[in-house]
């Protein structure tokens, strides 16, 4: 067992599936919930994904783990409210997409008894709540843990361990990097979403009702919660603003080619993207 | 049984498909594929898609309909060099995702008695040719034919009847309007994961092989032919401008949300993205 007892901040797809899955492997032994929502944090309770809840720190009783696993810029303020409650020893690690911002005020806000390592499994989606947590979301997932200079080797350790244990495959790289990917790989992605619906819901709604495979494929995660996106892109709004205009560079290309009818430089265009996707999945 | 004989030109994932459901359906007896890749055409007998192969017209001998299953600018040029080996009466059908522009070549080709009939099975994705040909492909797939004052209703309710015995849901809708919504459905989304990919690859193209499933689902269809949406995208010009511009202005919209760090703006635009999401799966 790598924790005793364990509090969740966020019981929602992420924290509530780590819930599941580490005590069904017997990595934590007791879970404490916390969140805003009473009905999630029934919800919680009546699945078995904590064995109680706690209003605040106070109610919470001696933990050797805090998962912060809330919307990205309230990671912070959460750690901060609990920490008065929180022992010596205690292990904090968070989910949050974007890691930059959330490890540097971490490195700020805690003493050095009271370790924190980033980290962000890479699995959700647009399903929310406790009431989608899934024990086996993070089986063959990728997880990345952002530890710094500050990092305490072992509390890395350990949270590598609650992650591996849980089926995830554990990477390492710093704030910075994962920032930076994870703005082409996922915000940017998302914020194709959700522009996406925006243009089709502004020319003519009944169109989200009518497209095929790809639309919806393409469309599933505008259904992700605003108030998570919301931090993600504010958090990391250098690298996402680049990824964003990168795209609008590459769908000016494409218009261009349109336009002038231009039929060559439309197929090298296409050609060009056909080629790196398919090397892409060549090397997944 | 609705046709005798039918040739197939492009017996590619869609012709293929058709062909293969059609004649388990028992909707075509025989079944003659043109093409212009003889390796595909050699598959395409292997895997019992069509009886035989013809090189040209003058090989085909007495077809009672001819699919034309081509990239849609090829479609009147291929219908135009098989019109002389067509008897009077041939029906005459396309699987264009784009209508308006061929359905007013077919038209000013054919005579009267070779009827043709614009239609475009909502289904297919980034696989190509005979050895991705599948008899279920159309089984719930809407259809849509798009007859005009000039088509020939017998011709409409034979290539309607074809459509409903493989399984799809056949709409009718004029030319124009199924374009205009195609381009907001279908090529718009493809320019958008065709750029996505691009943008990436030009950032880091290691970053194409790292991304979780948003980042696939996003780009699945970037794989998609090059040729055939060349072809689409200036057949359909217009509408796909329109709907790259009003994608482009509403990623904007979102940069400069992120860019002011204007949360309350950023939150209310995702918001009604999610809003607008969740209307379109509720009245699907």
């Amino acid at each position: 067992m790598q924790f005793e007892r364990a509090a969740i901040a966020g019981v929602g797809l992420i924290g509530g599936s780590l819930a599941l899955a580490a005590r069904a492997a017997g990595l934590i032994g007791e879970v404490i919930g916390l969140g805003r929502s009473q009905a999630n944090l029934d919800t919680a309770v009546r699945r078995g994904i904590v064995d109680r809840v706690a209003r605040d720190g106070a109610e919470l009783g001696r933990v050797d783990l805090l998962v912060l696993a809330v919307p990205v810029r309230s990671t912070a303020s959460t750690a901060a409210a609990l920490l008065p409650h929180l022992a010596p020893g205690t292990v904090l690690t968070d989910v949050g997409s974007v890691k930059g911002e959330v490890v540097d005020a971490m490195h700020a806000l805690l003493p050095s008894d009271r370790p924190f390592v980033g980290g962000h499994p890479i699995a959700g989606g647009e399903r929310a709540g406790a009431a989608a947590a899934d024990a086996q979301l993070f089986r063959g997932a990728r997880c990345i843990l952002t530890p710094t200079a500050r990092t305490d080797r072992a509390a890395l350790a350990r949270v590598r361990a609650l992650w591996e244990g849980v089926g995830a495959h554990v990477e390492e790289m710093s704030p910075a990097a994962h920032d930076r990917a994870l703005a082409w790989t996922s915000h940017a992605v998302h914020a194709l979403a959700y522009a996406l619906v925006r243009a089709i819901d502004a020319a003519d709604p009944a169109l989200l009702t009518r497209g095929g495979p790809s639309l919806r494929e393409a469309t599933r995660i505008a259904a992700s919660p605003a108030e998570l996106w919301r931090d993600i892109f504010l958090a990391n709004a250098a690298p996402v603003n680049d990824a964003i205009a990168g795209v609008i560079r590459e769908l000016e290309r494409v218009r261009a080619a349109v336009t002038a009818g231009d039929a060559a430089a439309l197929e090298a265009l296409l050609a060009a993207a056909v080629a790196a996707k398919r090397r892409g999945e060549g090397e997944r």
